[in-house]
């Protein structure tokens, strides 16, 4: 019997742009029967931030002001051309008009695909933020040495 | 007989540093006799697309928009001190003087040495474009699964 | 007696938040007896230029002003939310406070852990820099061609 194929994404970055292409090779790799997973770190965080909380969350001053710049999934920025959010709007109805899965349907479609989605535990220690602030499909929160283990053998991606 | 080493590169962004760090990679392994896979998505697109379809290609007044604020390969900022394009042109000159290829000589060189060309399909039909907008030595328009599978058991990058 | 685990990290990017993420992840992988080589390319150099250093390096005028525009460790800016340089002092003084390495510290316990520094010949060219304007921890300057063969058979990542 071989071993499953597997792929990891480390998804450091919070654009919209770069959050489309992590959950598209995410669903597509777990589509063709490879193990998936995908570890939020930093700004990354933010495509699965509860929606709710956009304002009042992290302990002290300085975290909350830095978890509401960061804003959450429906205030993710384009990498480039972002004119105040404009474009990420304009992408998404783009890719309705070309029946290409929008993001929230690929986010779906990673979960019903069974891509693990792990947290990034020092990120969320600088801002203070707990399990709770964040989807529940969120399996495990974690260090650098569980996710080597866990994405050990396979290809890893920072995105 | 041993496989041939193999690395894929998925080239997201359309930055012309990031552009140059891609196509050196790329032209580095191949002189040493990698297979090397160059995969070009979003942004990256730029880069290899024709030079005279500036403004007018794609379906649809939307795309048409992102095609041409997205420009071409003679259009690509720099991913930091891009000064409306002025940075670019000063690291070509840099380059020049320093006797290190630039980048329409790394694209050459990458064509010389048999890299393989691979564009985005789920890109190229939210903005509207066709096999045709592109140089020619794009070797086929793909999706994830046919790109995990032609990368499969090499490195893989995401640039 | 299995070969050791191995990960080779491209560091590209000279922002503050990236770099804190590749010396987490060289650092963490390091300690838990990863071979770990970190290779610093184009931006990325700035993290291991000496500190004196900002103004004065690099042969002719167009290197000069790219090198001090480039700036050193001490200028990383985020590569989000910059706010001028008042972020990445902002997000230093969270780590103080959650008692997380700050990003000298994760280069400090890298150190320690001999992780593999490494820098890109062909940047240093560019740019007309030499081996004595970074710090002496730089083991070599090396082209593609060597990199590869040193982060053969591990993982790779590019940041």
């Amino acid at each position: 019997m071989t071993e499953k194929k597997k792929i990891s994404i480390v998804l450091f970055s919070g654009d919209f742009d770069k959050a489309v292409a992590a959950f598209t090779i995410a669903s597509g790799a777990a589509a063709v029967n490879y193990e998936v997973n995908l570890f939020f770190t930093f700004w990354g965080l933010n495509v699965i931030k509860k929606y709710k909380n956009r304002n009042a969350i992290g302990r002290g001053f300085l975290a909350r002001t830095f978890n509401f710049l960061m804003g959450g999934f429906s205030h993710l920025p384009l990498s480039r051309l972002n004119f105040a959010g404009a474009s990420p709007k304009l992408m998404t109805n783009l890719m309705r008009k070309r029946n290409v899965a929008t993001l929230k349907e690929l986010i779906e479609a990673s979960i019903l695909l069974k891509v693990n989605f792990y947290a990034c535990e020092m990120s969320i220690n600088i801002l203070g933020l707990k399990k709770e602030d964040f989807i529940p499909e969120i399996k495990e929160i974690l260090g650098v040495a569980k996710f080597l283990n866990i994405a050990e053998k396979g290809e890893i991606l920072f995105i």
